[in-house]
C-alpha cells in the first residue's frame, strides 16, 4: 500500500477530525452558547483520535468513502467525549484535569457538563441518522443499532457501571477483562465495525476477524494504559498517575506483575495483526494501529 | 369513532405501556444488575405516560401498526424518564421526590442515576433502529434524525441548559417560551410527529398541522403544570410544590396572573383543537389527550 508513513498519517487523521468535528459541532454562537461552548471545549482540541483512526483504518479495508469514514468517526469521537465528561463528574471520578486542560465541570459547571455529555449523545446518533453511511438505509439502521448497543448498559455505560461497583472490591483477572470488555472494549469494537461497513459487504467471516481485532485491540490499550499509569507521572499522561492505584481500583499492573502486563500487551498485539492478516495490503493502516497503541509512551 | 372513553383507553395505554417497557429494559438478573435495576426503577410503575398516549393518538390519525407505536412510545418514555433521572441529580434540581417515591440518586446512588440516565438514552436509540418502524428503511433514519435533534442541544438538552441559566434571572414571557419549546415541547412534538409517521404518509401540510397541535399542547402542559404548582400542595403533585418560584426560577404564573395563565392554557387547547380538526374522526384521541393535559388536577 502506498500513502504516508503512520506518523503522518495519524497526525492527518487527527488534523482533519479537528476540522470535521468543528464543522459537526454546533457553533458557540448559537443558543444555547454555554453549553455549546462546553460541547465543544470537551470534543475538540486533542486526544489521539485512536477511535477515529480505527473507522478510517477499518474503512480502508472495505475502501469505504471518506466522507462516510468522516461523519462515522466523528460521532464516535463525540460519544468518547461526552463519556470522558460524565466519567470526569465528581460522583464518578472527579478528575480536575484531562489531557492538561480542567475537565469540563471544572472549566464551566457540573449540570452545564452533565448535559453537554447528554447532548452529544444525541447528537451522534443524530449525525449517524442524517448522513449517508450505507448503500443501502437498512444497513445503516444495523449500524446505528450495533453502535447504541456498544453506548448502553451492556456496552460502554454497563462498563462505567462495574468499575465503579469494583472500587475496593477484590475482582479476578477475568471480571476485570469483562469490565474492560465492556467499558472501553465495545465502543473501539463499533469503531472498526462501523468503519468497515461504510464500504464494500464482507462476510460474516470476515466481520468476525475484524471484531477479534477490536477485541485484542481494545483490551491492549487498556492494559497499556494501566503500565504507562504505574511507570507514568502526571506530566506524561496529563491527568494525576497512579490514581486509580489510589482509588484502590483494580488495574493489570495490580493482577499480575509488571513484566507479565507487558508480555501480555505484546500477545494481544500478535493476535490483533494475526486476526487482519488474511486482509493482506488492505490491513496496513489496522496493523499499524495496533502496534501504535501498544507502543505508545503516554 | 368506536372505542372505550378517553379514561379507560388512558389506563390501557399505560397499563400496556408498563408491560412493553418491562420487556425491553434489560431485567434486573442481567449484570451490571443493579444498573438494570434503576433504570427498571426510574422508567417502570408510574407517570400519567403522556408522551406514550400522543405517540398512539398521532398514530391512529395514519393508521399505524400498534407494534410500532409501542416501540416508538417506548422509546419516548425512555429518553423522558432518563431527562428527569438526570434533572433530578443534586448538580439540576436536586430533587429527593418524584411521583411520590425517591428519586433515582437518592434510592441508588448519583453515580448510578448518572449512568442509568446516559444507558437509557442508548437504549432509546437501539430500539428505534432495531425494530421496524415505518414501511421504508430511510424514512425510519429521517425518524430517527428528528428524534435525536429533539433530544439534543437544540431541544430537550438544551431547553434544561437554558432553564439552568435563568435561576434567578429576570426572563420575559418569549425567553421564557423558548425555554419549554425546547425543553419539554420537543420531545412531545417528536412524540407526536413520530407517531404518524408509523403509518399511511402524510402531505408536508398534514405534517405542519401535527406539529401545530404538538407544540400547543406541549406550551399547554407547561402553562398547566405552573397553575398547578402555584395552587397546589406536595401531596397532590408527589413533588415539592412551589419549588420553582422558591428556587426563582420563571414560571407562567410569575409573569402573568393565575386567571390569563389560566386563559393562555384554554387557548393553547383550541388551538391545538382546531390544528386537527381537518383529520376528523381520525384525532379523536389526540383532541382528548389535549382536553385531559389542560383539565388534569395533577
Amino acid at each position: 500500500m502506498s500513502g504516508p508513513d503512520f506518523d503522518t498519517w495519524s497526525r492527518e487523521v487527527a488534523a482533519r477530525m479537528e476540522v470535521v468535528l468543528g464543522e459537526l459541532l454546533p457553533a458557540s454562537r448559537i443558543a444555547p452558547a454555554r453549553l455549546h461552548d462546553a460541547m465543544r471545549y470537551s470534543t475538540l482540541g486533542g486526544g489521539k483520535r485512536v477511535r477515529a483512526m480505527l473507522v478510517m483504518g477499518a474503512g480502508q479495508v472495505t475502501r469505504a468513502d471518506a466522507r462516510r469514514l468522516e461523519i462515522v468517526a466523528a460521532a464516535v469521537e463525540m460519544v468518547h467525549a461526552y463519556s470522558l465528561i460524565h466519567d470526569d463528574l465528581p460522583c464518578m471520578d472527579d478528575d480536575v484535569l484531562r489531557r492538561g486542560k480542567p475537565t469540563c465541570h471544572v472549566e464551566f459547571d457540573e449540570a452545564t457538563a452533565l448535559l453537554a455529555g447528554d447532548a452529544l449523545q444525541s447528537l451522534a446518533f443524530q449525525l449517524l441518522a442524517q448522513h449517508r453511511l450505507a448503500d443501502e438505509a437498512g444497513a445503516q439502521l444495523g449500524m446505528i443499532e450495533h453502535f447504541a448497543s456498544a453506548c448502553g448498559s451492556r456496552g460502554m455505560a454497563g462498563g462505567q457501571a462495574i468499575d465503579l461497583d469494583a472500587v475496593g472490591k477484590p475482582m479476578a483477572l477475568p471480571e476485570l477483562e469483562y469490565m474492560h470488555i465492556l467499558k472501553t472494549g465495545a465502543l473501539i469494537r463499533s469503531s472498526v465495525i462501523m468503519g468497515a461497513r461504510c464500504g464494500q459487504a464482507l462476510s460474516q467471516a470476515e466481520l468476525d476477524h475484524l471484531d477479534r481485532y477490536a477485541k485484542c485491540v481494545g483490551l491492549a490499550f487498556q492494559v497499556v494504559d494501566d503500565i504507562l499509569d504505574e511507570e507514568g507521572d502526571a506530566a506524561a499522561l496529563g491527568k494525576t498517575a497512579g490514581k486509580d492505584k489510589a482509588a484502590q481500583k483494580p488495574t493489570y499492573t495490580s493482577l499480575m506483575s509488571l513484566a507479565d502486563a507487558k508480555r501480555f500487551a505484546r500477545e494481544l498485539l500478535q493476535d490483533a495483526e494475526a486476526a487482519v492478516e488474511g486482509f493482506g495490503d488492505r490491513a496496513t493502516r489496522l496493523r499499524e494501529i495496533a502496534a501504535f497503541i501498544v507502543e505508545r509512551r503516554r
